[in-house]
């Protein structure tokens, strides 16, 4: 059992909130291993959080145990629960913030989650795969609870159970099926074009799509994102000049700009197109950007 | 002897400050937890550091070491102390910055002192609950000192050798006083209104105040802050609807708004005052909110 | 062996990338320390990492070992190193932003770099005090490397295999020399006046140069900053008047504005000139600073 817990939240770093998980868990383990993956997630984005969770966590030890608290429900009747994947333990309110984590597990798994379900559920079956507990058992619980701070009183000490070896299943009743929120499906056109989503934008001003590199076409692509297209990929963010694509760190596909910011660049936001087209041999772009006077650069 | 040791400080993350305070505290002993509780206080803003080591502190083990640098005086003759009370040790300059704190321990043991001492004292006397010694005995300060550097060369090297359990008393001479900084009363008026202010504005833009849960009068109540009139407390923040008062995490009374920040809606400052009125049972509002239509919502 | 690994990064801590730096050391050696100086350097600021990182390492234990992950040419030719002075291991790309390190070892080792070679150097020899070997076994680095992310799956791993004890020479090729960027000398004209440069201003606008301590003239100075000239030396920031000059806890000369930013108020740069006059005896100011109608004073 690992002993490793991460901490996930937007809480910030200017107030007491952090630490005072940190406390709990302390409390509980004092020989936890505590890493922040981020306070930053912009206040109640749980989409973003559920991005940045599921971009960490496959880089941790097995049985690491990933506390996620981006919670504007808090001290209402959503479940907090205890989650279970082939690769670490998830604790975290029952709100679509592990919707990444859980929606990649299964696809790990082959289990087919993409383009079938995940436009319109906001409710995806669990229990094979994917397993889930309520995290009801009263006694993982710090001894007052503060319908406020649910991250403090029940998700830090459940987490510092968990790392002690507690059972996964005793802090609970099973569960059958997580929320979870609809993800932009990658569209294929009759043509072979791609459509996709920006998914995330880092903060170097990177736009991460939902395209997984293994979705790309065989053969020359452009990519075209705003009015802007972009001849075939760079294989790193230096080999690129200007506006580049090039495939992230987590496999996705990535617009950016060298040495600055496609965001800023681009004016662009999450839930922007990206379209990757095919390229006709005849009409194949080299490897050179557009020249300034085409119309697509600015 | 627990060798958790918590660093809060004004010092910012951009710089090699803090790492040069947990470099200094690794080695005196590499075995030490170190746990951020924040370094993002305001340049030289003792209160609300004061606020935030004394919110975290009640969730972390007993023992404790709390190291809390705001520290415009550094160099000067200001005193380093360490303070010891029922459940932690904090080493800090003596300018007020354990204020909060230190009353606390005080309140928690009995000692009256909110609406006695603390208008106007700067000196508040210790020795029975709260203990202090100045850190003034050298063997535990860094070999060289800069005098305007205290936190790495005398602060975090006696935090690490209180980590490693040397005895509080070898650290320097009994101090029969520490300083502490004014803090706001709470006046309760004949018709039993209680006047209020905020101490401390949170990043989601909640503002906490100086009333106390218990503090509160039995009974309805409707919480008057800035021009708004908010009826009854709300459980949580996802059960109030726009702008609405709860009771938060460390047990006083907040205003907030569902989603948003009642500092923006608000125009809210720390310092702030807030009233909390009896209801009469006649004039008892429901639980929902006056209509947009009086004088008090916008 | 020191299990001490810290982390500085361009990355900032609203993504996943420093998080999943910590998931792979973790995932090589699940009992490192792992301590962060810093992830807010600026984007692709190579020259804020190498001053950050060379301020914080000299107050960590021995042989702790410090990657340092700006890397605007990640996935091009420049070269992973691993780095070996008298007091640390260093991991981090070839691009200089080891200068401060690399030179400050030299210098402590009566090595001769400052005004020799570094205006017009690229490349700096090693081998005796400091060495370098490239980091280019395999056998160290993730078994998956993404081109544009050689902090998590190339740098984390080799320091996570260091801190187990691995031999430093195990990880590449030996390496004659490192890439260091022009620093600014530091030149003394035939009166005796220093003209230095700022090179770093921190979190509180402090204006650090890149005068030592132990290169300014004996007897009485006056600091000439912008339009401003401070008469003499404050021990520490609180014992200063307005704009002051001091030594900081570095041992370079500062220039800092009591309880203040002197980067604001003297609308200051990285690059401005900072000059230190010799005072003569008869025109020697007290310590006072000019009175407000003198023409350098605002």
């Amino acid at each position: 059992m690992s002993a490793i817990i991460t901490l996930t939240t937007d809480f910030g770093l200017q107030d007491a909130y952090v630490a005072s998980m940190k406390g709990a868990i302390l409390t509980v383990n004092s020989k936890a291993t505590i890493v922040d993956i981020s306070h930053s997630i912009e206040p109640q984005n749980i989409s973003q959080a559920a991005f940045v969770i599921a971009a960490a966590c496959p880089y941790f030890p097995p049985d690491t145990v990933h506390v996620v608290v981006v919670d504007p429900g808090v001290g209402s009747n959503r479940q907090a629960v205890v989650v279970k994947t082939p690769v670490a333990f998830f604790v975290a309110p029952d709100n679509g913030v592990l919707t990444y984590a859980i929606t990649r597990a299964l696809e790990d798994a082959h289990f087919v989650t993409r383009g079938i379900t995940l436009d319109d559920a906001t409710q995806i079956e669990v229990g094979e795969v994917v397993e889930a507990v309520s995290a009801t058992n009263r006694r993982f619980w710090h001894q007052a609870v503060s319908p406020t701070f649910h991250g403090r009183d029940i998700f830090a000490p459940v987490a510092a159970h968990l790392s002690l070896g507690t059972p996964f299943t005793e802090f609970g009743d099973k569960m059958k099926s997580l929320c979870i929120f609809p993800t932009p499906y990658v569209h294929s056109l009759p043509d072979g074009t791609l459509l996709g989503t920006v998914i995330h934008i880092d903060r170097f001003g990177n736009l991460v799509t939902n395209i997984r590199v293994s979705e790309l076409p065989k053969g020359d692509i452009a990519i075209q994102a705003g009015k802007h297209s972009i001849a075939g990929l760079s294989q790193y963010y230096a080999e690129g000049d200007g506006l580049l694509a090039t495939i992230g760190s987590n496999n996705y596909l990535e617009v950016a700009v060298r040495n600055g910011s496609a965001q800023a660049y681009l004016n662009a936001r999450i839930g922007d197109e990206v379209r990757v087209k095919v390229t006709p041999p005849e009409a194949q772009p080299n490897s050179k950007p557009p020249p300034k006077d085409t119309a697509d650069t600015p």
